[in-house]
């Protein structure tokens, strides 16, 4: 059993019969759920004003959770990044794993950037556990497996043009909702990691935006400093008939005429069900075998390096 | 009568009824019109592959036109930057004037950024010209006095919470699609402008998108270096029932809240058929009467200042 924290650091929660389903979920599966105070509030978009959802972020850090999970991502997170209670959320990483993902790898970003602490990539309460299907059963593993401790990687299958052998040891896995992050560059909140390898991911945004924001990382030279990149689930776009070929595809097949770095796709994570939980921050080992990508972290944190 | 040199540094042109009611319509106007050899080609969604674009930016530099205007923005500039001909464009511009927005934002950042090089922004053809109701009447006086050497500034007036009292002396004017500025940031293709006059316009941008750039611009240090920061035309992008009252409005009154610049709104730039040229690059005074706010810039190109 595991003491799980429940706050909402952006966009208002609206779906309410999904919260309490997520909630209920969580409890089913005999966690101690702890309902932060503004779980509920609602401000214009925004799941209280700034003054609110900062305070929410700052019982959460101070909550002593197994873990501090958002209830929904949605938009408010980069506004008040400056203001954000950096020492406090990294002291508490100590004890407590903060998850969640889109909105919210504005403030992994942030918090890896300012003071080197690590989080989780993974769901949040609506999408993860509030829909009235059934939670997805790899990512309620990989949660039953951070909270016990024992995950030690994820591993998924590569498109068949991708197979290879290939090795990258120990290098620091960040990223996120590539949106999210792209929105960073430039300012004191995006980490400077070099040699790492970058996960990114997103939803509604047409392939010539993905290429858009990766030529803002590249031309920044964030991604020149990368040994890999992986691409997660990019869902929920349109092609349009102007598009005549330009596909996803097409910009992975750019995207590897501009970089030396290994750039594989597939990784279940993103706005889609079936994700894994991934350790930004966290020293990791790369494994590509045939079609086989591996994502190693070990089962203990090593130490966090920038 | 002037020489108007047409090319595709972007998207493909779909609608040949537009562009050839564009090119009648210039030439009806009694100006000599010269249309590269790729301005129809077609690669994917591009006007032709990254090479075949780039040699078109070339010809329009060589063409010696007195106006080089896109037939379309669309996307396509941000991935060849690192490419362009600037030494050719700058030395181009003493007699071209380049002209185009949205998409071609990029190339006029990066054209100022790398070798301080001025450039318009104004109409492409298509949307300028091409349309079948007849073309916007304060866009054709603004580009005949472009053509003339006349046009000294452009007006316009302020919703009635923002009159005041005010002036800006010599502040370089720069700006133009936010995604598209927003995008270099980090980048070696953002000018860096020091008391400048900022211009943003947008198209299907939501106001929390809008927000989220404007928040980068922000944290990056760009908007604290500027004397004043204007809103053209936000376009075309839904407010849901989610917002509860956030609006673009909303995005004005945060930003004031952050930054010291005079804050204007309504400058007749951006999607849409009314819009004045802007000079990217030139000084120009900013002065607020009550409610009448007037950009001037002079007849004459003064000396450019990074």
């Amino acid at each position: 059993m595991s003491h799980i924290y429940l706050y909402s650091p952006a966009g208002a929660v609206r779906d309410k019969a999904a919260f309490r389903r997520g909630v209920q979920r969580l409890r089913g599966l005999g966690h101690e759920v702890e309902i932060d105070e503004a779980a509920l509030s609602s401000f214009q978009r925004f799941a209280g004003d700034d003054a609110t959802r900062l305070a929410a972020i700052g019982r959460a850090a101070a909550s002593g959770a197994d873990l501090a999970m958002i209830t929904r991502a949605g938009y408010g997170l980069t506004r008040i990044l400056p203001a954000l209670p950096y020492r406090a959320l990294a002291k508490a990483t100590r004890k407590t794993r903060f998850v969640g993902l889109s909105d919210f790898t504005a403030l992994q970003c942030a918090l890896f950037a300012k003071v080197q602490a690590g989080s989780w990539a993974g769901p949040a309460l609506l999408e993860g556990f509030g829909r009235e299907e059934e939670p997805d059963e790899i990512m309620m593993a990989c949660l039953d497996d951070l909270l016990c401790g024992q995950g030690e990687g994820a591993g998924w299958r590569l498109p068949k043009e991708e197979a290879g052998q290939s090795m990258v040891r120990g290098a620091t896995l960040w990223g996120g909702n590539l949106s999210v992050l792209t929105a960073l560059v430039g300012t004191p909140y995006l980490p400077q990691v070099r040699g790492g390898i970058l996960f990114i991911e997103d939803v509604n945004e047409h392939p010539y935006r993905v290429e858009r924001m990766l030529s803002q990382l590249l031309h920044a030279g964030v991604l020149h400093r990368q040994k890999a990149i992986v691409f997660g689930q990019f869902s929920n776009y349109r092609l349009v008939p102007h598009d005549k070929g330009f596909r996803l595809s097409s910009v992975v097949a750019w995207l590897r005429s501009q970089v030396k770095a290994l750039v594989l796709t597939g990784l279940p994570f993103g706005h889609v069900p079936t994700k894994v939980l991934l350790p930004f921050g966290r020293p990791c080992d790369l494994v590509l075998q045939e079609r086989e990508a591996l994502l190693l972290w070990g089962d203990e944190p090593r130490q966090t390096v920038a």
